[in-house]
């Protein structure tokens, strides 16, 4: 069935989503910060919309992939924001990485005025939203979520429903507690192999058929290698998530050390001005001698 | 073209290995330091000797997988050792996880007296050498390599030669490096998990779909979440090799701080006598809090 899709935050992974949407048949709706970079989809048949409140008032479901918590409190909550401008029976899902409480307080709100609020933010980068392959993880009321299934899977391949509302933002931040200390673990194996002299891609590829194998050392690693730092996830990006991760565990009183050191080598990145490269670029970090 | 065999180590990943090469056609000799680990292979056909000095005269390859360094150095360089007794043109591999500067200073008496000395540890762990399928990352005299290549082929699936003597425990040190840190990210991604209320379980299908993915949270993961400790490989071999990494990280002038901090973690669950439990035992440290 067709729907009436509102969709905010036509960014790098935003954009590529809102093209499967339209793609599979949907009638879609834009509001960004910046119209220019929601022109190549107004031009291939989206609607424009000036404020997020008149998307919102015009739309079935609505689509929000934005940058920090604070934008998401301020378009969800706000006077002229979605909540307040939303119809009775439309279902709002929140794709951007955020926090689970903020996601929570929307839902109880959102239920307030008859309005469904899914949390479903996603892993897998830029490519993975080009490629329609994105893991989306959900929090939320059960129907509402099966009524928007057709649209997850236009968007992505891994597609789970976690718990209530927050559940599919816990979600996110684990898998980020487990890359951070991963890619902290590539890291160190490259440096030791590099210093001791090995031949760093030979020793990627015997270790990573083993026990040491996985995504960031198979992906990152060579990237590592190479020194090409160019952003598929941005390292700002990586340092909120963890910052909302070390919020979250600081609130429930858990205790994560390899997420804390990670953390202190990555303030010294941003410290350094390199909050637009890759996160991979901690590799540059221990290429310096400046880890502690 | 069958060879005759000498292999000192018979513990659970040398049975299998030797029972390999058995298989393979090669006449297998045998020295442990209790015969009983032994018998089984014996009963098949492996001849037995009564010490590693008798053992080595009488081989063409031999193969020593033990527990630590110190035992490396004892059977190798010690009165009775290996290179006091082996013939000229003898190969030795050495496939215990060691020290790289013990086999560079290994390789280089060997040379001495014409015995060509390759470091060769492994990781796989038990299954991988039951089912002839380890990673084998191999250090020394590329001619020695290839002489022994078919013999390696028999026990492993990845073969690899990384350089010269010490590269291949070099190697070997890099792969336990990712996962030292790899699997502390493993391991407060399921505690976050749990405290957050998801279903740990859920989480792990969903993360190790997307960047998160990896052998440590797909096998180690539902091990940590079942509450299953069993030894695939041991606590106290793990932290020796951690052990190893840093008094080398140390000596390049390496600050390995993921690592540092999985040491500590893993001192403490040695303190409490979790030495013969699983390296992924670690998970029960996040589980009663005592991380630091």
């Amino acid at each position: 069935m067709a729907m009436k899709i509102g969709f905010i935050g036509t960014g790098i992974m935003g954009k590529s989503m809102a093209s499967h949407l339209m793609a599979g048949g949907h009638s879609v709706q834009i509001y960004n910060r910046s119209r220019d970079k929601a022109e190549e989809l107004l031009a291939r048949g989206a609607t424009w919309f000036e404020t997020p409140a008149s998307l919102a008032a015009a739309s079935d479901v609505i689509i929000t992939i934005i940058g920090y918590p604070k934008d998401v409190e301020a378009i969800y909550l706000g006077p002229d924001g979605i909540l307040q401008n939303a119809k009775k029976g439309c279902i709002t899902i929140d794709m951007t990485t955020s926090s689970p409480e903020l996601a929570k307080q929307i839902a109880v709100i959102g239920q307030e005025r008859g309005i469904a609020c899914l949390d479903a933010p996603v892993s897998g980068g830029d490519i993975g939203a080009r490629d329609a392959a994105l893991s989306i993880m959900v929090g939320g009321d059960a129907s509402a979520y099966e009524c928007v299934l057709p649209l997850f899977r236009l968007m992505g391949k891994t597609i789970a429903l976690l718990g209530p509302a927050g559940a599919g933002q816990h979600t996110k931040l684990c898998n980020q507690i487990v890359i951070a200390s991963t890619i902290m673990g590539v890291c160190e194996g490259l440096i030791y192999a590099k210093t001791a002299g090995l031949d760093p891609l030979a020793v990627l590829d015997v270790i990573g058929a083993g026990a040491a194998g996985g995504v960031q050392l198979k992906v990152q690693g060579p990237r590592m290698i190479k020194g090409d730092f160019a952003p598929g996830f941005m390292l700002e990006h990586f340092v909120k998530d963890i910052g909302l991760a070390i919020a979250e565990a600081d609130r429930m009183g858990l205790k994560l050390p390899g997420l804390a050191q990670a953390k202190k080598l990555y303030d010294i990145l941003m410290q350094q001005g390199h909050e637009r490269t890759g996160y991979h670029a901690l590799f540059e970090l221990y290429l310096r001698k400046e880890v502690t």
